[in-house]
């Protein structure tokens, strides 16, 4: 973080695909642990000695994984393309994305199959609303954006919400409706095993930058 | 999880006042020290064995943890109204809520300050949008429902992103704009040290069975 902006500074550390392959590899199956630990943190009912020891040991980890460390705002780039590891929606490597697995359809369609416990609930037994918004805002910034491939800035996203969406397995669909001009619309949904629960609709814009380079 | 239809049916857990105290000083710290090792997780560069060992200890820390648990859906209630101690936004006992302190400012205006690190990072450097969404969303909810003590429901949500938003110390601020009839309208932002960088406006319902209540 800037000691005078008090905001971090984003930089960039250029990775070979070998090593991105390398760093997912090493990396991602400690973020699946964390996210275990994650569910079992929320849930847990055992006595005061136990959740003394165990937060111990998990400060004693921390303090392991601390002895090298990338500076915040550091992000990796492969082949010129963000390696997003640590993205709070799609990073393998960052505990508190579910992980949301974009598969891309063609034509700017994309769509994703996942599951939510109980970290990501708001109303109980239900997924939190917010959460709902945040899949949403990714999965139509990917359908826009050809894979997040091409510049494109969210300008409004609107979320309806149908019903209750449940904790339990999902998934969530996005594509683009159409282009106007510097303005590409994307919808969406989310879906239970019974139907659509959530719908969105978002407005990308495409940066006076990025046009001058086309 | 029910077998039939895979989701997760909500049940509540009546504590008295004192309970949900012991319950929240017990357990709120160790998920902050679960939130400092998602950061960790996130931007260790350590070596494979360094990581080995570190997951296997996480990976033991959760068994231990899970020894005595509570269902999924299981939530709390002290007087009536739902302890949100899992929420994904203001939970104190979830790892992967910020967490977000509200404070009600009276009249429906609420506001929060907090520091969003690297486990909520979209662009890099920046804020995923979505993230910026999942806060207001709760925070307009919030407001629109007295603190959550009167039953609301999202219809939808609008948020228009002005600029990024940085990782750093934000802050979020929520108010009614008006009713007409069962319907209630919040407004809200999320600002950086020099200004708005967010806004949004929600349409949040007051369900027929809470008014045949009144």
């Amino acid at each position: 973080m800037s000691q005078e902006t008090g905001v971090y500074d984003a930089m960039f550390h250029p990775l070979s695909t070998a090593e991105a392959d390398r760093v997912t590899a090493l990396y991602a199956p400690l973020a699946d642990a964390v996210r275990q630990l994650i569910d079992a943190t929320i849930r847990t009912e055992t006595d005061d000695d136990v959740v003394a020891k165990a937060r111990g040991e998990i400060e004693a980890v921390t303090e392991l994984l601390r002895q090298r460390i990338r500076p915040v705002g550091v992000s990796f780039r492969v082949e010129g393309r963000t390696l997003p590891l640590g993205n709070a929606v799609v990073g393998l490597c960052n505990p508190i994305a579910p992980p949301v697995v974009v598969r891309h359809d063609g034509d700017g369609r994309c769509s994703s199959e996942f599951v939510l416990g109980c970290a990501y609930e708001g109303p109980p037994g239900l997924v939190h609303g917010g959460v709902s918004a945040l899949i949403l805002d990714h999965l139509l910034g990917e359908a826009a954006s050809d894979g997040l491939s091409k510049a494109r800035y969210t300008g409004t996203i609107s979320v309806k919400y149908l019903r209750g969406t449940p904790l339990g397995p999902l998934r969530c669909d996005a594509w683009i409706d159409r282009a106007e001009g510097v303005k590409v619309f994307a919808r969406g949904t989310i879906s239970d095993a019974t139907g659509v629960t959530v719908e969105a609709e978002g407005v990308f814009i495409e940066p006076a930058w990025a046009r001058e380079l086309e």
